[in-house]
């Protein structure tokens, strides 16, 4: 049967060490987890509470596409909260997750053979999203100087949208204030429609992170349950869109998912009464992080950038291996201990980079530390 | 900010319908729910059960691209139980909703420019689904007495695909084998690509609904959670893909889901089990039928697609009205009843259509006939 050029997207190479570090723990050997992009914890508990007093009460059937009134009121309101941003209800959709915010969002910009640019390194789904869609990834390879964050004069003309995320997957690098307003500005000016995803929002350690909805509302801002709320698997994100945009949205998610599953909504709920127990998680990331900083650069992973926000180091092993498939598989091997190799996130530098995630418990980071440095040291 | 052409995509009509019917609900009115697409039950008692006990023990984050390997093998049993067929559970993959398989199935299958051809009148979703992926819907009008379903000698040449639905929505007829193998048949030697819509499959009253599958591998067969077990909302369904297609669609899957949801499909596992309690529904259901075909009839509703599965009574009211939403604002606001009117099915002939659903329990849709004759009786 026929195939689509488009459908002939990459694969996550990071799904493969996932695989490799499955397959070994399959054959009784103890793998710490550096590799993989999500909590060790479940949901919160009165996220899962909330939804088992629904499983005996609601018949959960769809809901509106929008998504339930009450959790779009109730992230309105962490935007007050966390910015200090008066945010109308009307503007927040519920996703399934920030994937079906990013489908929604680039089929209601771009028509097919536009070109939408990102920074390199970053998130590979970005891109491959972009080529089913059949609109053209325009490559922004960044600098470490400039935190990994595409700076206004790297942008091309002919962009028709800019995403950018802050903190960044795999750097974890921020925008400040500042550089966000330039290249808003910059992409305003332009008629280069501005994606803002802010995943990784609330898991920030010295200096909180800055939200695009700050800056202007002329922006769309791509946020999700799955990373500082623990919610991965739930698949229930949202989407802050311009008023223009809203009516838009509304009609394609009527579409394209009819709506964001009700359960994880109703859970999504809960999570948003549950900031107590997210600022726990984050105090464990942020031990976590303080272990990395202090032993990594010790054992000879000294060119890491600027850890500002979300569960990652991403590290430069130049002077270490030529090839960090290679080198993830070797540290597997021989450490157990599961890494990313950076070709996901970067096609053109990543064979000479890694990404490590402390979203684990810290016991677990600390045992993964001491064997990386036995590593290292015997190497 | 700019807004791309291939979203402005068609409203759901249905969905001002259900506005109105809240609005009345909420003013204080009674009103009998034949508009809506979606059973009144609830996911099946083992369904919930299975996620309340995950709920307290598991971490519940992404699962695999593809689904729940124990989830797959339970649906490929299905197929052996429902049809004969033997399926490796490989070639099954867990999405979120028939709506994420659509996605998936249309961006693997198609590029930018390609035709698709959809019989009308038809489920309205496929339609702008494939608008927003820049692809051109073509429709085939299709015939009372061909069952509302296409036929070989209606199908151009110059299509990249065809889209069936059986039993249909809004029409709830039905192919027979040898009317689907005939339409295969053509497709295949054309280089059309086969997407075999069968979520309405299981709920069937005379004759069983033949899957695509006992008739090729070398087809897209869709089905889902939402209908005959019941679970709308949670945003579970699955696609059976030819071998040939596996890993385009799991890459595709990686980047544009991730996963399905992981408690749908700890729900759906449950689900699976229950299959006497779904055989209630469809008793429920089976009783619904009986009376909308014994009083629709006598009221004056005689022009009926022939209803042999789902649960959707499709009327041509040409007689009765050339303006079917008004036709439905009318029998909403006198009797009290919300029904769908037909150009979200068929923009050219929907005018004179409305579909009544019985996706209620009998003692409502009772309720509903009783309304609808006095009206009629009135008119």
């Amino acid at each position: 049967m026929r195939q689509s050029k488009r459908g002939q997207v990459e694969p996550f190479l990071a799904m493969d060490v996932m695989r490799l570090a499955a397959e070994a723990e399959a054959a009784g050997r103890d793998i710490v987890h550096m590799e993989v992009g999500q909590p060790a914890t479940p949901a919160p508990a009165a996220a899962r509470a909330r939804l088992a007093q629904a499983l005996e009460q609601e018949a959960m059937g769809y809901t509106v596409a929008l998504g339930l009134p009450e959790l779009r009121a109730g992230i309105a309101a962490l935007y007050k909260r966390w910015y200090g941003v008066d945010l109308d209800p009307a503007r927040v959709v519920i996703t399934s997750g920030s994937s079906g915010a990013f489908l929604l969002a680039f089929t209601a910009l771009f028509d097919a053979g536009d070109k939408v640019g990102l920074g390199a390194p970053g998130y590979p789904s970005y891109r491959q999203i972009l080529k089913g869609l059949s609109i053209e990834p325009v490559s922004i390879p960044t600098e470490v100087q400039n935190r990994y964050q595409p700076t206004p004069s790297e942008i091309p003309d002919d962009l028709a949208g800019l995403i950018v995320a802050s903190p960044g997957n795999p750097s974890g690098t921020m925008l400040g204030a500042e550089e966000l307003e330039a290249l808003m500005t910059h992409c305003a000016a332009r008629d280069i429609a501005f994606v803002s995803d802010e995943i990784y929002h609330g898991l920030q350690y010295d200096t909180r992170a800055v939200s695009a909805l700050e800056i202007s509302d002329d922006v769309f801002v791509i946020n999700s349950f799955s990373k500082y709320f623990s919610m991965t698997g739930w698949r229930v994100g949202w989407m802050v869109v311009p008023e223009s945009h809203l009516r838009t949205i509304e009609r394609l998610a009527q579409h394209m998912f009819i709506c964001a599953p009700h359960a994880s909504q109703i859970a999504a709920l809960g999570a948003l009464e549950s900031l107590d127990e997210m600022e726990q998680n984050r105090a464990a990331y942020a031990q976590n992080r303080a272990m990395m900083l202090e032993e990594l650069p010790k054992m000879g992973f000294s060119r890491i950038a600027p850890p500002d926000g979300a569960f990652y180091i991403y590290a430069d092993v130049s002077t270490l291996t030529e090839d960090s498939a290679a080198f993830a598989a070797e540290i597997l091997a021989s450490a157990g201990v599961a890494v990313t190799p950076g070709r996901d996130f970067d096609a053109e530098r990543g064979a000479t980079t890694i990404r490590l995630s402390y979203a684990q418990s810290p016991e677990r980071i600390a045992e993964g530390l001491k064997r990386l440095a036995a590593f290292m040291a015997a190497r």
